[in-house]
């Protein structure tokens, strides 16, 4: 397997460069085939490695993009930071791919001007997969733009069908589009719009609409939404997600007894909070680049960049971003 | 106390009559200061009635309107429907409140049409009280309407303060908006529109955006955002609930082992599985209306409606009709 690197915007984000640097560490560790480069101020990144590492490299970049930092001023002038400079190794071929916790809204924007579109992408959007019981599903637009046209919302969906043939090596994924029922009738003038359109589209399966119960329920392999209802709905699961392990842990620890019990349950636990753990599903991909651009969240833990940047890795090894360049044309009817 | 009267679309929704019946036993048992009305075909809710209740009483409907049905057909052909006769009769004084399992949007064009609004309201809402480890949060719409503008939503954060008010017994009630983020530059412009306009009303305690996963932790006591992303954001909610539940179930039934700890920690997790199971928070409140108006889930359990049931009892009895009409006046500065 030859060598894949994946460039790392190391000083972005809300905890600093350390957790970068030793999820970095881990991720080469516990895989041969990765190199990283660390992007950030090189003082900094050379005190948190602690020893160095053959196929870790630091590139040096002195300026950093704040998390609240309006994109368009970030563009004019930001192009020396951490950000920019991760991208670039991309767009340069010394990174395949590229992973940051920082501003969404800057990465997209940088992206945009450093990596090339898919031809016929108006915007590129924000992916995740979703795990649940049976199957996982691809969801988009999670927040790259807060409105989405009947037009956007079906190039979300070819890219997505692309995205999960080729991550997920299913044949014909189901495509669907997230509206508030079932019935023909409901829904915004935009997703009905777009739901007329991907009815028309040829070597797509799409299957209608699905409800936001159904993202669990393997219902769907692509569920497509606008990006402000997509962030919207990824954040209460995830707020339900992290009430229900509160639950779980006072349910355990507030008796004697469910002490107890909690301590005899431990390994039967385990499998559950591991399922259910948001940090272990780190990592959305920014899908319409050219490139593979992985989003961790902006207050990741070690563990969380660390499945980011395998995620990274994965879509790199993947050839994503080949794939789905090679086969948009001929899925685009509009 | 005396005496209220809740009049129950017996023959909507996707269960039956029979659900409905038992439930309505259940409450006025549980209640001695509830009577109500059951509405709909009286052979069939006769059979399931097993035995007369002195204050349970049938009125006759002999239409019912179906799930998918276009509410603007509902209108115009199913007047004599158990949905439109359970709203005379709240219209009319015989019953204060009134519970349908029924089509929303139905529900909804009827609700309009047999009850008056609140003077200077648009649009009811449909409201919901979503519960939490610490506090409970009223959110709406959640899918009356499928857009909202900013005056919209700025009407639904003042009648959704008053309830909250009333409801919650709370002096100032923090009022929040639904966003994508915290920054005051993100979201839609709806969204920041109504972020601008809250931000005037004096004696309303608005507090700014929130995010999804905000709708569990007690930031806010009343989270306003448009019908679709509220109905959205609630579906996968309630998805990933049942999902964590299943787990949780598999957990202490997959292995001989953890069905030994499941039966050691039965009673203990008996307390966490009531805080999540959706059949005991079921029950919306359609706000905008004066009358009290509560929509169940289409398929709703016996436990489910008995909960909606007692939620339209608790709403008459708290006087929120009259509450919100006497002070919505002086809220309103648009």
């Amino acid at each position: 397997m030859s060598s894949i690197t994946i460039a790392i915007d190391a000083m972005s984000g809300d905890r600093g460069a350390a957790i970068a640097v030793s999820a970095a560490l881990d991720a080469v560790r516990e895989n041969e085939a990765l190199s990283v480069i660390l992007v950030g101020q090189q003082s900094e990144l050379e005190a948190s490695l602690s020893e160095p590492h053959p196929r870790i490299r630091i590139v040096e970049a002195v300026e950093v993009v704040r998390m609240n930092e309006r994109p368009s001023h970030a563009l004019r002038h930001k192009q020396h930071s951490s950000m920019a400079v991760a991208l670039r190794l991309v767009r340069d071929g010394e990174a395949q791919g590229c992973v940051s916790a920082g501003n969404t809204g800057a990465l997209m924007a940088f992206g945009r001007s450093l990596l090339r579109m898919y031809p016929g992408i108006e915007r590129p959007a924000i992916v995740k997969l979703i795990p649940s019981l049976r199957g996982r599903c691809h969801v988009l637009d999670l927040g790259a733009n807060v409105d989405a046209s009947a037009e956007n919302l079906y190039q979300y969906a070819l890219m997505g069908s692309l995205m999960a043939a080729a991550v997920n090596n299913l044949q014909e994924p189901r495509v669907a589009l997230l509206n508030v029922g079932e019935e023909e009738i409901k829904g915004n003038e935009q997703v009905r719009l777009a739901s007329h359109m991907l009815a028309q589209a040829e070597n797509l399966n799409y299957i209608g609409y699905v409800e936001g119960s159904d993202l669990f329920r393997d219902v769907a392999d692509v569920v497509v939404c606008d990006g402000f209802v997509g962030n919207i709905a990824l954040k209460t699961g995830e707020g339900v997600a992290s009430m229900l392990m509160e639950l779980l842990d006072q349910t355990f620890t507030r008796t004697l007894y469910g002490r107890f019990i909690g301590w005899l349950a431990r390994p039967t636990l385990t499998r559950l909070l591991k399922t259910i753990d948001p940090s272990r599903h780190n990592g959305a991909s920014l899908l319409g680049l050219q490139g593979v651009v992985i989003k961790s969240h902006g207050n990741a833990n070690e563990r969380a960049m660390l499945a980011a940047i395998r995620q990274g890795y994965r879509e790199v090894r993947l050839e994503v971003p080949r794939r789905i360049n090679e086969q948009l044309d001929e899925l685009m009817v509009y």
